[in-house]
C-alpha cells in the first residue's frame, strides 16, 4: 500500500495529495473545488473540534448558528470587506427548478428569480452584525462572546484538499465589546488559544504575530495570526484573530448606551480556524510511509494485530487480548483490535503506518509463549518487546512520549529554518536553497512588500509578537527599519 | 417578563412563536425564512446532537462530510427524488460579484456564470451515492454506515421558527448494504433509535409507524417515522428513516461484486432528524409561564438565586453556596449561580421559569439561619424547604423525577388523544372538537387519502408498527380495510 506513495524528496506536493487520499482523509468530489471529508479524516476533525470547543467554552464563549445566506446588500455595507470577498462568491439567484417545456430535462425556473441575490457566506461578519444590532442596546448587553461551527464558501480557482477548497468547514468567533481595550484583549486571547491548541494538541509549533496591512483580513484594523512551517520550508497560516475596531458597528449601526448614558459604537473581533488545519497536521509530521498523527488527535491510538495460523490460535490470542482492550478503553485509550482474516499482518502493518496510528502492538505464538507483545511506535518506527504486565504503562508512556517527540522534532526543524538575511542577495539565496522563515528588515511599505512578493514569491508572514527593536535597513530599498519581520513562501 | 406571554388557550400558535423568541431559543433573521439559533437554543441542540451522535456511534456509524452543492444533473438522476425537491431549491448560478460600471453598487458579474447550476443540498442522497460509486467495488466494502451533521436548504414559502425554515440543521445518515434484508433492518434500527432518543432524552412519547405512499420520502420504497403529539392536538413528524431499495444505486450505477462473484446493485437507507425537534420539545412540555425542559437536555439544570440586601449578606450566601456548586459540578450537574446585582430575585425567578430551568434554589437570610434552601421544580411549580445536608440528594432525585414526570404527563395526554372513529361524521367531529390522533379504517388508496386531506386537513400520520389486523370499512368510501391507520392534523 504505502510503497505507492511518492517520496517527499521527489515531489512534496504530489506526496501530500496522494497521502490525503490514500490515508482516507478526504477526496475530491464531483463538485468542482469541493471535497468529501472521509470518516477517518472527519474523526480527526471531530477531535480538533472537541478540543477547541472546550477551550472556547472555558473562556466564556457560547455557540450559536447564523444563516448560510447573506443578502448581497449586507456584504456591500463594509467597503473593504466586500472588496475582499466579491471576487469569490457563490451567488444564489433562483429558488426553484422545473421541467423544461420541450421535455429536455430540468431547468432553472426563470419565474423563480430572487428579488435580491443571496451570497453563500464566505464569512459571517455582515449577517452577524446585522443581528447584533437587535441584541445590543445597553452596556449590560456586552460583551457578546459567540462562536459558530459552520461551512463557508469561497470560490477558489485552484484548489487542494484541505489547504484550499471552495467549501470548507470552520469555526468563526464573533465578539462585541464596550471598549477598544477589551476587544484587543479578546483578539489576543484567541490568538493565544489557537497557538496553545496547535502546539499542545496538533504538536505543531507556531509563531504568533501580526499581519501587515496587505495581508490583513478584509475589514480588520489588526490581524493576529499563528504561522506554522511545513517540511518543504513553506509557511502555513494556521489561524487568525481579527481586531475589527468599530468598522462593522459603523456599517450596521450597532450602538450601545454606556454606563454614563452616552450612545457609543460597539467594538468587535472575529477569529477562525478551519479544516485547513488538517493540511497543516499532515504536512508537519508525516513521512514517506504515510501519516504520523499526534496521539491526542489520533482516531485510533493503539492498534493490535494478531499473527496467527488458523482459528484456534486466533481464539487464544483474542482471549489473551480481551482484558487488555477493556483496561485500555477504561483508561480512555482508543484501541482497535484488527482480527480481520481477509488481510495478512504485513498488509495491516503497512495500512496502519499509512494511517499514522501512533502505537502498534503485534502478538504471535512466540509472544503468547513468552507473555510479551511486540510494540512499534509510528513516529520513530522503533520496535521493542514488552512484557504483558508492563504493556499498559508502556502504552501510557508512549502516548505522551510520541506527542512530545513529534512536537520537538517539528520545533527543531522550525528553529533550524528561521534564518536572518541582511541583504536582498542573501534573502534570495536562502529562499532558493534552504526555505523556511527569513527574518529580515523591511521598510514598512506595501509597495516594497509587493515588489518582494512579485520578485521572489515570498510574503511577509507576520511581525512576531515578541519582535525585538533593532535598527537596520530594508533588504530591498535600504530605507531604515526598526525591527525584522518574517518572510516565507506560503501555502 | 413571562406576563407578556400569550396563553396557550388563547392562541397556541402565537404562544409558540412568542415563547421561542422570548426564551432566547431563536429568532428570524434578515434573510427570508432563515433563522438565527441563539446561544440558549443552540445549547439545547448541542445536547441533542451529543446524545444522538453517541447512539449512532454505538451502532457502528461514522461521521463524514459531503459537499454543500449538488450539480443540477445529479438531482435529475432519480426521477421521483427530483420531483420531490425541484420546487424548493436554492440555485447557485454565478460565482462572482463586481462593481457596476455605472457606480450604482455591487452586482452579480454576468461573466461569471456557472456552466452547470449548483443546488444547495436539500438532502444529500445524490451527491453521496455519486461518491459511494467510487467507494464500493466488492462485498468487502459493505456495509457503509455513514452519518453527516449538516445544514440543508428547502425554499419554504411559509416558515415558522424550528418547525419549517428555509435553512435548517440536521443529521442525515446514508448507508449502503449488500442485501435487502440488512438495509430494511438498518432502517428499522434507526427508527427505533430515534424513538428511544425522543422518549428517553426529550421526554416526548412517539408512535412508530410506516408512511403511506403519498407521504413517503421522494425516492424511498418505505418510510419509517416517529410521530409525536403536541398540546394543541396536532401531530408532528419527529424523525424519518427510509428504506431506499436500489433506487439510488440504479440512478448512480453503484454495483458490487458479491461473494459469489456476481455484479449486484447496492441496497440503501437514509434517515434524519433536524432542528424541528426543537419545536417538538417546546410544544410538548411548555406552559403559559414558559419553557419546560427535560433535565437531560436543559443547558442549565439547576439555578441558584440568592436573596439578599447588601454585599455582606451576598458574600455570606456565596460562601455557603461555594461547596454546593463544586459538589454538583463534580457530579456533572449543570448549575448556575445567578448573583447578578442588576436584577431582583422576582425578575430572575420569572426569567428562569420562562427559560425552563428544571430546578430553582433560592436562599435568603432565613434559609441561612435555618440551614435550608427553598427548592422549586419547574414542571409542577411546587416549592419546598430542604435541609442543606439533603440538598444534593434532593437535586439528584428531582432531575430524574422531572424527566419521568414530564414524559408521563405527555404520555397521558397522548393516550387520551388517540380516538377511534368508525365513520366519517365521527371522524370530523373528533377532529373538530378534540383533535389528536384518530384511529380509523382507510381503503388504502391515495385518492381517498387525498380527499380526506382536502376536506378535513387531516393526513395519515402513519400505519403504526404494532397495528392489529381488524376487518373494517373505510370511513370515506366504505370499501373493506384490514387495519386502522392514524390520522391527524399535523405540523
Amino acid at each position: 500500500m504505502s510503497k505507492n506513495l511518492t517520496k517527499r524528496s521527489e515531489d512534496y506536493s504530489k506526496w501530500y495529495n496522494e497521502l490525503v487520499v490514500k490515508a482516507d482523509l478526504a477526496e475530491n468530489s464531483g463538485v468542482r473545488g469541493c471535497m468529501v471529508i472521509k470518516p477517518y479524516g472527519y474523526a480527526i476533525w471531530e477531535k480538533m473540534q472537541a478540543a477547541l470547543d472546550a477551550m472556547f467554552k472555558e473562556t466564556g464563549h457560547e455557540n450559536a448558528y447564523f444563516p448560510l445566506f447573506i443578502p448581497k446588500s449586507y456584504l456591500s455595507k463594509e467597503a473593504s470587506h466586500v472588496e475582499g470577498f466579491a471576487k469569490e462568491c457563490a451567488v444564489v439567484t433562483h429558488y426553484r427548478l422545473k421541467m423544461a417545456e420541450d421535455g429536455s430535462g430540468i431547468i432553472v425556473d426563470p419565474d423563480a428569480k430572487l428579488e435580491e441575490e443571496l451570497i453563500v457566506r464566505p464569512t459571517s461578519e455582515t449577517i452577524i452584525w446585522d443581528t447584533y444590532r437587535r441584541w445590543i442596546q445597553s452596556y449590560r448587553d456586552l460583551p457578546i462572546l459567540i462562536n459558530q461551527w459552520a461551512n463557508v464558501v469561497r470560490w477558489e480557482m485552484r484548489t487542494r484538499l484541505f489547504l484550499r477548497t471552495s467549501e470548507f468547514l470552520w469555526q468563526e468567533g464573533h465578539t462585541a465589546h464596550a471598549t477598544e481595550k477589551e476587544a484587543v484583549a479578546e483578539a489576543e486571547q484567541m490568538m493565544n488559544i489557537y497557538a496553545e491548541f496547535a502546539e499542545n494538541h496538533m504538536a505543531v509549533p507556531v509563531i504568533k504575530g501580526l499581519k501587515t496591512e496587505t495581508e490583513r483580513f478584509a475589514g480588520a484594523i489588526e490581524t493576529y495570526c499563528i504561522e506554522a512551517l511545513m517540511q518543504d520550508g513553506k509557511a502555513l497560516q494556521a489561524g487568525t484573530s481579527h481586531f475589527l475596531g468599530q468598522n462593522f458597528a459603523k456599517a450596521f449601526d450597532v450602538k450601545f448606551t454606556s454606563k454614563e448614558g452616552k450612545q457609543e459604537l460597539v467594538w468587535a473581533t472575529s477569529w477562525g480556524v478551519s479544516t485547513r488545519l488538517m493540511g497543516a497536521l499532515v504536512m508537519t509530521h508525516s513521512d514517506d510511509k504515510g501519516l504520523v498523527l499526534p496521539p491526542k488527535l489520533a482516531p485510533i491510538q493503539v492498534v493490535i494485530v494478531p499473527i496467527y495460523k488458523g482459528d484456534e490460535q486466533l481464539d487464544a490470542i483474542s482471549e489473551r487480548i480481551a482484558p487488555l482492550l477493556k483496561e485500555l478503553r477504561a483508561k480512555g485509550v482508543s484501541v482497535k483490535y484488527d482480527n480481520r482474516d481477509t488481510y495478512k499482518p504485513g498488509f495491516k502493518f503497512a495500512e496502519y503506518e499509512l494511517k499514522g496510528v501512533p502505537i502498534r502492538l503485534a502478538i504471535g505464538q512466540r509472544d503468547m509463549d513468552n507473555g510479551t507483545f511486540e510494540v512499534a511506535r509510528r513516529d520513530t518506527l522503533e520496535k521493542e518487546t514488552v512484557q504483558a504486565d508492563e504493556i499498559v504503562a508502556k502504552i501510557e508512556f508512549l502516548l505522551e512520549d510520541i506527542q512530545k517527540n513529534i512536537f520537538q522534532k517539528a520545533s527543531d526543524y522550525r528553529e533550524n529554518h528561521i534564518t536572518e538575511a541582511n541583504n536582498y542577495e542573501e534573502f534570495k539565496d536562502i529562499l532558493k536553497n534552504k526555505g523556511g522563515f527569513i527574518s529580515a528588515h523591511w521598510d514598512g511599505t506595501p509597495e516594497t512588500e509587493e515588489r518582494i512578493k512579485n520578485e521572489t514569491k515570498a510574503t511577509i508572514r507576520c511581525i512576531p509578537i515578541d519582535v525585538k527593536l533593532e535598527d537596520g535597513v530594508c533588504i530591498l530599498t535600504g530605507k531604515p527599519s526598526k525591527n525584522r519581520v518574517l518572510f516565507a513562501k506560503a501555502y
